[in-house]
């Protein structure tokens, strides 16, 4: 578990805290992506659920103990709506880094409506139509992977093709996760490249499909983890197939990205762009 | 495809951009944390990968018009890391909500060091070991789903059981995927209540059981959705099934927590926390 914060890390720099009065998620998102911005180590502690003002004590008490302990400030992001929960953290010794006064303030005012201060996406996220869809879409992807069913393709927003390991299943998953997308992925296989043709369950959605390509050595790379030394996972053959699966892709003219040094969040942006550009009429 | 920019929304109070240079994942996230404290409806626009001079001033543009249709200013959220791009989107006419100014300026100071101002988390996220642990638990997870299988569970962080439907498969994908948790998921069916055991494969592994329950009539709804009008479905089975599940898991002592009215992301950082107070040793 990656994320958990290292118990006993000796050179950490300093201790940083992400608390909210949710699950945290939007804290830690943000706060990480700012904190990759300085080449120095952290050790994370998540402080999810901080709801009243006996945990925000906690909080407190928790940051200061870093303090004694690090012999220098901790670093907080904190999204807590409620203003007498944040009023207690900021007593905390840590750097307040308050992502909800600093921007819901000002946007009181350009909206010319007070906020409500709720906190609205946890209250609602389970009862609302998006997050139906985006449930939904995962058991969609999930129902469609790796070109385990034809049933439905017609229902699918994407379909990912590419050889084995390029990366569908994750993005797919991810698609569906984050953005409600139902994105199916059908491997592409030596069979298809002697046979010089789509498989044919895929021909009737020829507009839905995205090709991943991968450049051969990391697909060996990646093959290799898997089966070890096998025909498989050998450099000639992620080659050849990393090379029909290109050549088909262009002759079908299915748009392509490379998967290689990407993450599945940035692959997934990017084919979200491209289906955008597709359907945007205004 | 809930996400995507609605194109004939009429009532729309405003428009909001998300502007990045990687993903716009996070500008996303933070800014629809901050939006869902106003009761207005927004339309939303992504604009990732805004990396090059030419594609800011396209960003500009797009705000620029947005603001001569809806005669108000667009409010813009922005992750832009190089100040020459973020200087450029800052010169439309939109209200400007720069994280990353606002946040790594201040960082600098305290920290002492200068940011690299580069887009670190898009570069080097494919190849950190978090990541490459996250994309090995999204395989796992899947391996692990819906008890397809006993091999290696000893390598599991955490595996959730419960009744059909109540909500195992998304927040295991959701931890494996956001956290990089191990999380298989198992099922609990009435062959298992007659019996008043737990699954035998499950037995070695009880401490790393975690429940999932759920209100028998959130549970028929589900249920009926997928078999309308089902034995399955049925709001005594659903009682039935839940109330057993229930049982079991005080009688073995399993911890568990209700998914109802819960999204997958407040069940996994719910579940997280109770992992995480077990590994805590500092």
């Amino acid at each position: 578990m990656p994320s958990l914060p290292p118990p006993f890390q000796t050179s950490t720099d300093r201790t940083v805290f992400f608390v909210s009065d949710g699950t945290g998620i939007t804290a830690e998102t943000f706060g990480h992506s700012v904190l990759t911005q300085f080449e120095l180590r952290f050790k994370e502690v998540r402080l999810p659920f901080v709801d009243t003002l006996d945990k925000a004590y906690d909080a407190v008490r928790e940051i200061n103990d870093a303090y004694e302990v690090d012999g220098k400030r901790p670093i907080v992001f904190s999204t807590l709506v409620k203003a007498e929960l944040s009023t207690v953290v900021r007593q905390s010794k840590g750097m307040h880094m308050d992502l909800i006064q600093t921007f819901v303030e000002p946007l009181e005012q350009e909206l010319g409506v007070k906020s409500t201060h709720t906190i609205g996406r946890s209250h609602n996220i389970a009862d609302s139509e998006d997050y139906k869809q985006r449930i939904e879409a995962i058991n969609f992807s999930l129902a469609h992977d790796d070109g385990q069913s034809n049933q439905n393709l017609v229902a699918a927003d994407v379909i990912l093709v590419g050889v084995s390991r390029s990366g569908k299943t994750p993005t797919s998953l991810y698609l569906a996760m984050q953005y409600g997308v139902k994105a199916a992925n059908y491997p592409l296989i030596p069979d298809d490249f002697e046979r010089g043709k789509l498989p044919s369950g895929l021909i009737p959605y020829k507009k839905k499909l995205f090709g991943l390509s991968i450049a051969p050595d990391r697909l060996a790379e990646v093959r290799n983890e898997r089966r070890p030394g096998s025909k498989y996972a050998s450099p000639e053959n992620c080659r050849y197939e990393v090379n029909e699966a290109e050549k088909m892709m262009r002759r079908e003219g299915i748009r392509c990205v490379s998967s290689t040094a990407k993450s599945i969040e940035e692959i997934a942006a990017m084919i979200l762009q491209e289906i955008k550009s597709d359907k945007r009429s205004y």
